[in-house]
Order: structure tokens, then sequence, then C-alpha cells
């Protein structure tokens, strides 16, 4: 696929090159639009509109939408105002709206000047939702029907108005702007008789979310029910747009990324990978790991606060990184799992009493057996195998015993956090590892210096 | 939403032991399968087949795959072979055959009994395919054309044959059972003529996929040029199947969640968190704890080794925490964001000049602003508040000047161990925080002691 990528990439610019257009242009009409915006990121700057020019209209608006805003916006710098016009007649609401958003004000100024008034209009609606609210990423350009006509109308009015529609497939029924139902083209098709009222097929439990649900619970329902696209209604269940299943796939995968991003440590952003400068990898990276760094004064403080014990064991300092990374994952697995279940929903707020149950037994059945192991190898390879005379069976059994009590608060700690801070509506992410470590670093230190005091006594 | 499911839960389940059927049924009619699948996971064994037999036969087949292995499994027991019939008939060929994967063999023997011949041999073709593969998530119910029908001929056909397919959207046009070309019901529908061939209007710049592309691969093709199905085809180009959109979004959940397993040290599962018994949790969770931990006697012998160098300055000890857990915050930021763009195929392994390069850059810049806060840290806070004598500009600048390398190491190895995964045909979410936490632990207390020995002269 990559590879046949690459070729076709470098052929056809060599077509551009020698002014080949008429045969590029054949070429580019089989090809997929996400295949052309790809090829557009490669493109140098005088190129480009050379290469747009080329694609007939529906097409150039196709690969418009699908390529990234800093390629958007030199080819619109590059349009005569009646290109843009054109442009921008074809552009699905939403799209058209999440152009607006990306693109500086001068540039925006000249979008909305050549949309025509319906879609400028509908453009200002969508941006005065909040972001990531459904309202923000719906389309206001869905077929609606009444619930008097018969199938066979239903079916006309569909071929006159689909062509603008974003989706054709699932039609609201509505009276008086409000939702009452929604009939499917596979329901019309299949329907015995062209003289059926939608009333009597329609389907009336419907499921629909507001203007402002948020997308990451809005793109959940898609997964769970399986729609091809979701109503938007406001406030008296009057419809005012859809959400559409490709939308919330795009929000399923930013929502996937950002999780992922905050499990470690990072600031989420935007912007993918390859666009990111290194001054955008340094801010979303530095806040994180200098907050944790401050942390760890305190695990600092601890080991001061216990270096008479060091000094006079200087064997126990050998087993701190073992203890903390140990503890460090314990904690993440918990926590990770449990970030992943919230945001799923297989878990809620009122199921503590079962998780915590389930991860103190976890936390047991790990540590044990985790102990079990790391007494051996503590004895057969450091003490026996390398001779260190200063381990004793006591010393052995601190580290033991730690490694327990450790892996049991870290499951506890990392099963807790996500769900308080689910409690307190902010995102279970941000109580990942990281944060984790760092307050299981310290629990394990003083356990470990606790039991070295009373067990070895120093 | 979850509030109003637990009433709506309650007050159904009262109805249902008052015996007042008829009711019941009516308030099932306008739920939605899925949240009637949720219900039945909350009703003891013998409510289930109560409940399931008040639902008309196509609603109990949705509603039936909705559900969970385990109350599937307790319907099925609870079905006469003549119930059980109706409901196999009424699946789609990939749902029956999740089923099958999920059943017991004696359970599996009764649905095969069940099915009708053309419904067992889809079965057991999918069955056939290697797990995860497009095969094996691939429904066999489509619907084909042939390339010199006309439109209005094609609509007939749709008409009569779509009550049983998944999709009837996208009709996939075939030669001698080649693909060679696809018609959505959009362009049937827009078609200015009834007339009008197939082979006219057709698409045949087709993306398909083989039987055994992987799940991922598929997904994000999804994702990527929004498509409601996508076909799949065997060595010959012969269509076999399809990949619908709902399929997709599953797989997407399940490899995310999957990342988000493996990144946090953990045999990924396919059991959900509350069906996950202690056990399996256990059994996910300690294989890489036992493996990092045993791994971890490394930085025990390295710290053994330098056992001298702590004992003139116990001061240092304090420190190794801190350097840690940047360091593998630092790791597993790198990571994390790698094993996330391979996955998104935003990096290549081509690119991986860029990324080194990227990377260093980045780390640069984080290792030296936090090296300068640090600094400024330990000197006020270690040195001037809490009055460690011990701690002299000297053990600072030790520990700083490790802080930078420890990052910089920390970024290159999150870097480069992900895409060497990559290039070996591994999973690269196996390489993420805890795994490079432990080599940079490693990494960090060497360059520690070095630092010590040749500044300090410890």
């Amino acid at each position: 696929m990559t590879e046949k990528y690459e070729i076709i990439k470098s052929a056809l610019l060599g077509v551009l090159d020698k002014k080949k257009y008429a045969g590029l242009r054949e070429i580019l009409l089989v090809m997929n639009p996400s295949d052309i915006a790809a090829l557009f990121e490669d493109l140098d700057e005088p190129r480009m509109p050379l290469l747009f020019r080329l694609l007939p209209k529906e097409l150039a608006a196709e690969t418009f939408v699908e390529m990234e805003p800093d390629a958007q916006e030199v080819l619109i710098r590059s349009f005569s105002d009646s290109e843009l016009k054109e442009v921008v007649d074809e552009l699905y609401v939403d799209d058209a709206a999440d152009l607006v958003e990306e693109m500086p004000a001068n540039v925006v100024k000249r979008i909305l000047q050549q949309a025509d008034p319906e879609m400028r209009s509908s453009i200002n609606q969508i941006l005065r939702y909040p972001e990531n609210s459904a309202g923000s990423i719906m389309t206001t350009e869905y077929v609606t029907l009444r619930p008097n006509m018969t199938v066979g109308e239903a079916i006309l009015r569909i071929r006159r108005q689909g062509v603008d529609k974003e989706t054709i497939y699932t039609c609201y029924v509505t009276q008086d702007r409000t939702l009452i139902g929604l009939v499917t083209v596979k329901d019309l098709l299949l329907a015995e008789d062209d003289d059926i009222l939608i009333k009597d097929i329609m389907l009336t439990n419907l499921i629909s979310v507001t203007t402002v649900t948020d997308q990451e619970d809005v793109a959940r329902m898609f997964s769970k029910y399986n729609f091809l696209a979701l109503p938007v209604v406001d406030g008296e269940n009057r419809i005012v747009g859809i959400v559409t299943f490709d939308d919330a796939m795009d929000v399923m995968e930013e929502e996937a990324t950002e999780d992922m991003e905050l499990i470690s440590a990072i600031v989420p952003s935007e912007k993918s990978y390859t666009k990111s400068t290194v001054l955008d990898l340094f801010r979303s990276r530095i806040p994180w790991l200098m907050l944790l760094m401050v942390s760890a004064t305190f695990t600092g403080l601890i080991i001061t606060a216990f270096e008479d014990a060091l000094a006079a064991q200087v064997a126990l300092t050998a087993f701190i990184p073992m203890l903390m990374d140990t503890g460090g994952n314990s904690g993440s697995q918990s926590s990770v799992t449990l970030i992943r279940a919230l945001s799923l929903d297989e878990v809620r707020l009122s199921d503590i009493g079962h998780v915590i149950w389930k991860e103190l037994r976890t936390a047991l059945l790990c540590g044990i057996s985790l102990a079990a192991v790391c007494f051996a190898k503590i004895w057969l390879i450091d003490r026996l195998l390398m001779g260190n005379e200063s381990i004793t069976p006591m010393v052995d059994a601190v580290v033991c015993l730690t490694l327990v009590v450790t892996v049991i608060c870290a499951k506890l700690v990392g099963c807790l956090l996500p769900m308080a801070a689910k409690a307190l509506k902010l995102d279970p992410a941000v109580m990942a590892g990281p944060f984790i470590s760092t307050i299981v670093d310290a629990i394990s230190l003083v356990v470990y210096f606790l039991f070295a005091q009373s067990l070895l006594g120093v």
C-alpha cells in the first residue's frame, strides 16, 4: 500500500513537471480524495494550485476537505474569489465550519464573503456551540420528511433534495420542527407499498443528543447502537442537525489519542506528530515533567529522613529502584484499566465497592507471587551468586514484605484516583501512571524504612 | 441517561415479577436492542428466558446479538430447538459466526444443527480465517449487481433481496464473481434516468482488502476514507464478503484498549473489566510485573557496584527516585507518542531520521529546563530550607547534569524502541513506558555514578 503510493506519487509529480496535464487529470480522476490530499502534502507551494486546478469541481472539494489546514491555507491564498466560491459551495456545512475554525482571520473573512447567505448562517450557528460538543461537530444538511407523506412521496423528496445532503440514508420525520421519528432509506425501499404513510413505518423510540452533549458521549452512542447518524436536538426537541458516523469515528480516534497522551503525562494537543514542531512537543511535555520532578522532592525528603538507616544497611539502597518500579507498574495497571473501563462506560461510580474488592484481591495475589519470586531471586542471585554478604534473610524479608504492601497500596491508589477524578467531573485519564507513581513512590519508601527500622533495628 | 436507565430497569423488573406480560411487551417494543440487552445482564438466570420470549422475532435476534456471551449461553440452554432455530435464522452471518466462536462445543453443535445449510457453510467459511483478519469480521451478506443492469432493475433487485442484507447502501458490481465496481443507493436514487446502465455510473477505482488483511488496517481505512462498507476479496479479486462500519468501530475501540493495556504492562484480554474475575486480572497483570521486577536486578547490581560512592556521599541516594521517575516519564512520553503515530500511520519507518532529530532537540530543551529548575530547587529547598549541609554546589551539579543526560537517553530510547518493534513486525505498543523505564533506570544510574566519581571524586 505505502510503497505503491510512493511510486505513484513520484510518477505523478514527474508528469506534472512535464506539463502533461490531460494525462495527469485522467489519473487523478480514478484516485480517492484522501490519497490525492496526501499527495498535496508533499507538494511545494507553487505546484499546489497547479495540481488543484486539474481536479473537477466535486472531487476538488472532496480533496480539499481531506487536506491539512496549512495546505488548505496555501490553496485559499492562491484562489481567485470565484475559485474560492466554487470550492466553498461544494463543501458540507460541518466541513466548512471546521475550515473557518482553522484558518486565520483574514482568510476566514474571504471564505465567509464567498459563502452564500444560507451557508454563512449555518456556519455561524455551528461555530456558536462549545468546542467538543455535539453542536460543534454536527452538520445542518439532512433530509426531513413529514409524517403524512407516503413512501413514494418521501422517495421523490429524497431524489430531489438528496444531492446536497451529507447522508440520505437516515431521514428525520418532523412536525412543526419537532423530531417525532426516523425512517431509513432501507425501510422506504423495502416498504411493500408506495402508498404507505411515513407515520406508519417510522421508528419513534428515538435516541438523540442535544447540542451541548460532549462529543465523547456522542461517539460512545455510535459504537453502542451502530447508528449511521444521530439527530441533534435543542432544548425543545427540535432537530437542529445530525452527526454522521464518520465524524464519530474521528472523535473516537481523537479521544483515544488524548487518553493515551494523558496516561503518559503529555498535555494533549490536536496537532499530529509530524506537524508538531520541537517547540510544540516541548510545550506539551514539559508541564507534567516539571510538576512530577518537583513533587519528587517528597521522596527525596523521605530518603534524607531515613539517611541513618541507609548508612547502617547500605544493601537496602540497591532495592529502591525495584520497589519503586514495581509499585509504579502495579499502580498504572490498575489506573489504566479503570480509566478505560470508565471511558467505555463499563464501570460506573456506583461500582466503587466492587472495584475496590476486586483490586484488593488481585493485589494480594500479585503481591504474594511477586514477593515469593523476589525472595528466592534475592537469595539466589544477590546473596549466593554475587556473594553480597550484607544481604541477610532479614533484609530479604524486609524487601519482600515492602513489596506486598507496595503492590496493594499501588493498586488501591490506582483504582481510587481515576474514580475520584470522575466524581469530580475531571477526565479520569489525568490520574494515570506518572501521577500515581509519584504517590506510590513516597508510600513504598516510608513502608520500606518502617519495616527496616522495626525488623532490622536500624 | 444512566440514572434514567436504572429507574426504567427496576420498573420493568417489578412488572415482570407481577406477570403483567402484555404491558411489559409494549414497553420493550419501544426500547433499543442494546438497552434491552443491558437489562438482561442484570436478570437472574430463571427470569432471562421469561423476558426473552416476550420479544417479537426480529427484536429478539437484534437483542440477542447485543448480549454478553454468558447471557447468550444461558438463553440458548433454555431454548427449545425450534426457538433456537428462530433466533439463528434471524442473525446476520457475521454475528452467527461470532456466537459460534464464543460458545462451548456442545452449544455450538446445537446452533449449527439448527442453522440452515447455507448459513452453516457461511459460518464455517468465516471461522476458517485467521483471528483478527478481515475474513474473520466480514459478513457474507451483501447486494451484488451486474454491470449491464439498468438503475431501475438494480433498485428492484435491492427491494427484493435487501431484507436479509446487513447493508444495502453500498452495492457491489461483479462479473464472473470478480469485483469490478461499486454503486451506492444514493447514486441509484439520484440517477437522472432509470434506464441508465450500472456500468456507466459505477465507481471503478475501488479500495478493497483481502481476507487476511489485519483488522487494525481495515479499521484505519474506514477512518481514513469514511466508508460505510469495504469489500473483502480473495487472491483472484473475487468478492467474498464485506466489512461494515459498525464492525470497524468495534475494532477501533478494541485496538485502542489493547494499546492502552500494552502501554501499561497488561497482557491484553478480550474480557471487559466487569466480566473479568480476580484470576483473569491476575493472569493479565502478573507476567509483566514479574518480568520487570526480575529485570530490575540490574539496577540493583549497579547500585551495589557503586556502594562505596553512595556510602561516601549519602546525599546522592535522595535523588535516585527523582532521576528515575523523570527518566521514566520522559521515555514514556516519547514512546507513547511514537506508538500512537505509528498506529495511525502518521509516522513510517522511513521517517526515523526526522524522528530522532526532533526527539533529540525536544529532549535538549526539556532536559535543560528541568535541570535549571532542579538546580535552583535543590539549592533553595534541600540546602537552604532543610539545611542539608551535605549538599554542595558540586553535588547539585552532578544531579542536574545526570538529569540532562537521562532525559536525552530516555527520549532516544523511547522513540527508537517502538520503531525497532515495528521494523521487527511486533506491536510497537509493547515497547512502552514500563519496559523503557527499566532500561532508562539502568542508564541513569550509571551516568549518575560516573558523574559522581569524576566530579566528586568518590
